[in-house]
């Protein structure tokens, strides 16, 4: 009884200021969104499990909260993450033949947090692009998610790319299975070059070399032309760096002050990523603040498998990182009955103003709004005035 | 594999027109409630069950989904209601001396449907007073109500008046375990004459006969008049019956297009209320599309019993019953990578406007958005053209 205050760990309440920032942010990048003609949809908070972890992996099954339909008896998850709830609506209910751009806001819930001081209730905003193949998804999605956070306000920014094929293509034909694959991703991306040459000491020479290559492959441009002479010159892996010259091209052009990079070890986040992939940088704060990729295939296990293109961001982190406007200053007026009072703190309403109303017996206690005038009764009219 | 995309059922997705009414209904409500001076908060998902359930009764019990925490092994719930979560705010984090206005807007989840079409997500949008005994709460609660309603384009409003403390003065004293209290209440709000009847029959005569008359006491100001002669004149019914008296001619006096009416036998809904409360209706919609009152004793669990009032809605509900505004139209734009293009794409956003750029090959697809205007190239100027 004592303690029924206290949440668990890893959940917290977002109290007033944080909260009204970040409702201004979520505005802010859904009103961005609209901008580029994206739409929105609301996706469930529940599904059935095999729908929720269609394609996505065990990753992402591990995070996933279980639990029973009372109505039908059937396990049901709670969202860990929107990317596919969102191929499923483009799959089956929206079942459009052209482009479809897609946006979503809302919470996700992690049994585990991803890191020592995150939440796990992450507020997912993101976005997505369906039935293009080509570059051009990839660079408008980009765009979207730096205007995004320049919306809100973060600016030293670096994008750092990537691509899923080029450790497709490394391994492409070889005996490599699903745990050992995943144990190569995280070797990768702990940059932990013992390991991952225990685990590849029995694959073909190309593979060998060009996982270990993959460690020392980040950083400016050069990485590219390092890669094209370190990596084996396989289809997949060519097609790759080429994709990441142009991407790295046009960003370069179309955002002069954001700086590019690369890292092509790293490889973790969702499974689902099937070309190229960026993750967002801000200086001052070491995780990715966005990341997003081609996952041309995540909509296969819904019967449609449509090219895709998507970025996600957490808002409650994006918050911590810009500093809150400041709240604009209240009107404070006297509670009464009178009609005249009355409308005219309704119209001040309508105009935009807070205005808080004193109910009796609290005329001297703090207000959390900053009110920098009072509603006052002169003759038989009520007039705004400054304190 | 092939009905991964069929959701539980009473849980379904928001496509894209009806989700942007649903936003758009949402930051006119958090809209109102920052006029009115009440501060956003955004309590957790998830809870451990024991303080979710703190003070609130078995029917919420019911409604909420458990998990376990893999963190601690404890027993999670899955927030089915807001509104003890928002006192535990107030109580806890906040621990103001004075009065205290809390807005909240986020989805709960239900085990059970509350009706044949209804949702088992509701989206709950609400607001909290703590900290005011007086009536004043009571009325500016109601206002706000009302005029988040009305914001929204709800015509046609009802609003029905009760009181928790009618009952509680009738069993007063009485040996009445929690069992057949509920069953009571069930036969109340059913008006189930023979039942009640049955049900109360070994109660003394004042109790069983003001009970029996509560099933007759709902319509207009004269149930108020009815009531006072047919109810034992107990201190707790009277005060409830002034009180109401109060309410009502104050709503009509500030509304004066809103009907107001009473039905003392409606006692349903959360076991929390402690004083007057209120349910709004529309035409042509047979349940309350807000539902409000006084619940003193919602933070006792928390260690700070404050005075408190508030009401909620769910927005899902809301939205379905007024039609949506017109999108604005949008123009289109072809894709390039020319800086003059991307300027002025840029310039429009900025202004506000949606640019659905035509990805290479996607040029004689339909728009999902309304486009009216194009911008086309005009020498060495972007200029937007009428389509």
């Amino acid at each position: 009884m004592s303690s029924a205050w206290l949440l668990p760990e890893h959940i917290a309440d977002v109290l007033p200021a944080q909260a009204r920032h970040i409702e201004e942010l979520r505005r802010g990048l859904l009103d961005v969104a609209r901008g580029y003609g994206f739409e929105l949809v609301m996706p469930p908070l529940l599904e059935h499990l095999e729908s929720l972890l269609s394609g996505t992996g065990r990753e992402l099954d591990l995070k996933t909260f279980k639990l029973v339909d009372q109505l039908s008896g059937r396990t049901l998850g709670v969202r860990a993450d929107t990317t596919s709830q969102v191929a499923r609506i483009d799959a089956h209910l929206l079942n459009r033949e052209g482009l479809t751009r897609l946006c979503y806001c809302g919470p996700v819930l992690l049994t585990r947090p991803a890191g020592l001081y995150a939440t796990r209730e992450p507020l997912q905003f993101g976005a997505e692009t369906y039935g293009h193949t080509g570059l051009e998804a990839d660079l408008e999605i980009q765009d979207m998610a730096l205007d995004c956070l320049r919306s809100a306000g973060i600016t030293k920014v670096t994008l750092d790319l990537g691509d899923a094929r080029i450790l497709r293509g490394l391994l492409d034909g070889l005996q490599v299975d699903e745990t050992r694959r995943v144990a190569i991703l995280a070797a990768l991306a702990g940059k932990d070059a013992p390991g991952l040459a225990e685990l590849t000491a029995d694959l073909p020479e190309p593979a060998r070399k060009g996982l270990a290559a993959l460690l020392r492959l980040y950083g400016g441009m050069e990485v590219l032309d390092i890669a094209e002479r370190d990596l084996p010159g396989l289809p997949l892996v060519r097609e790759a760096l080429a994709d990441l010259r142009s991407l790295a091209a046009r960003v370069k052009q179309a955002h002069p002050e954001v700086r590019v990079g690369f890292d092509l070890a790293d490889l973790g986040g969702y499974a689902y990523y099937t070309g190229a992939r960026f993750a967002i940088y801000t200086d001052g704060y070491s995780d990715a603040i966005a990341r997003g990729g081609r996952y041309d295939e995540v909509g296969a296990a819904f019967g449609r498998n449509r090219p895709a293109v998507g970025f996600s961001l957490d808002l409650k982190e994006l918050a911590a990182l810009v500093p809150a406007r400041r709240l604009a200053a209240a009107i404070r007026a006297p509670w009464g009955e009178s009609d005249a009072l009355r409308s005219a703190v309704r119209q001040l309403r309508e105009q935009g103003e807070t205005v808080v109303c004193i109910l009796p017996g609290h005329e001297h206690e703090g207000q959390e709004f900053d009110c920098d005038r009072e509603l006052v009764g002169s003759g038989d009219q009520w007039v705004v005035r400054a304190l």
